[in-house]
């Protein structure tokens, strides 16, 4: 049994807050008069217990750690101005995707598909306007994902006791499909990735190319527990036990395909 | 509250099997008594209820369609003993793949990225052999995952008297990142897809990219309640009723990236 539920109760995070100690205080309120009211997690106790694993939408993040441009601080290149002109964007948005992106992959159908800094492939390097308060903010993502979830992890362990699983995750689009997905690009405490090759299915034949993303299951199933507004970015998921671990672990640079195996970039 | 449980109770299938009384069984089955056993889902109520989704492993519906072929059954073309030899595979099993296949996109790395005759991007065009019993035997997508999980949903609510959404699911890799996620390849009774473009955020802004592949996340939340040992094929998925749908919908066809707007082929 497995389930997930958007927490209630955290306010507008600015740049500076304490966001671990935002998210254990929204957990602990939960407490045993909420499950009542049905705003606990069902399975079993409410408030943050051992085998949880915590996913943040990673912009609350990224506006903690202070990830916020201002458009109308950005002087555009001339690439930034060419690209922009090709994609009908403002040059100042694309400036800033520019200065997040190690590659630019294809700049077409008004999207600019960039492998950021971190080595992640996604749209306009993750850079976003959408949840950001001032008409001429973009929210980046966190410069180092991982640290981020570790910090976070480390956070909410000293306040609570209990050190959960974090993933701070994004929305991806696909190469080959419609719509998005939200996917892992930071996580401490998880094991990102399961590897059933060389296991048995229940016919005992070999399991030759089961490698399952984990974290960004985790990741797909607590968008679905979110609404889009933006208001409930931390969903708390329960019953993913089995891959929460003692230590940070990898990170979700794991999940990072190496370029030398990518047929396509 | 979203919930996940990977049905207990259903038989080994095989071709001619009448897929849709088994699943109806095997809800009906976990009734009042079971859930003090923690064999029902938790959110409320055992068995199939209004607003449920079924999740079925795309394997048991072709195994029940009777998409199986057997590789001493194939003779393979100099295509596909090239091929073979070029990925060290076998060339029977490489020539069930170009069977299946509508346009090879790559064939390297010991893998095959096919287009499907449905038009699903993948490795080997979905065609595997784990969880199969019989050494030579491989197991095909179904022909029509649309089709069939229409059919499964319109079986189901003869025999219970609900339509559940019904989402036939396969593994598939992704361009960029390591590992697979479950992704829909048939449905009925479901939004695939939620349309947030031309909505507003908490700040009022508009979301110009949100689109979310929703039949796509609840895959990959049903492929974490489930083992890969292949012996839980079905999950129940409750609490994303606001996808589900009285009419059986566009199917997961609207799930294809229409090629004119593909970057990566």
């Amino acid at each position: 049994m497995l389930s997930a539920l958007a927490l209630a109760g955290l306010p507008e995070v600015t740049p500076g807050d304490d966001l671990g100690r935002l998210i254990a205080a929204a957990l602990e309120a939960q407490g045993p008069a909420a499950a009542g009211q049905q705003t606990a997690i069902r399975d079993e106790r409410p408030g943050l217990q051992e085998g949880d694993v915590l996913v943040i939408v990673h912009k609350v993040v990224s506006k903690a750690e202070g990830r916020i441009r201002r458009l109308s601080d950005i002087s555009p290149s001339e690439r930034a101005h060419h690209l922009a002109d090709h994609l009908n964007k403002d040059a100042r948005h694309v400036q800033v995707v520019l200065d997040e992106t190690r590659e630019v992959l294809r700049a077409d159908h008004g999207v600019l598909i960039c492998v950021t800094h971190h080595g992640y492939v996604c749209a306009n390097a993750g850079v976003d306007a959408s949840n950001v308060p001032g008409e001429d903010a973009v929210v980046l993502l966190p410069e180092d994902p991982d640290a981020s979830a570790r910090a976070l992890r480390k956070r909410i362990s000293e306040l609570s006791g209990i050190a959960p699983g974090v993933l701070i995750t994004d929305s991806f689009g696909r190469a080959w499909r419609n719509g998005q997905c939200d996917v892992t690009i930071g996580c401490a405490g998880i094991a990102p990735l399961e590897d059933w090759r060389g296991r048995h299915d229940s016919t005992g034949r070999e399991l030759k190319a089961t490698w399952i993303a984990v974290a960004d299951e985790i990741a797909a199933m607590a968008d679905l527990a979110r609404r889009k507004d933006g208001s409930r970015p931390v969903t708390q998921v329960r019953g993913a036990a089995r891959h929460v671990t003692a230590h940070d672990g990898p990170g979700a640079r794991a999940l990072i395909r190496p370029e030398a195996e990518d047929l396509f970039r």
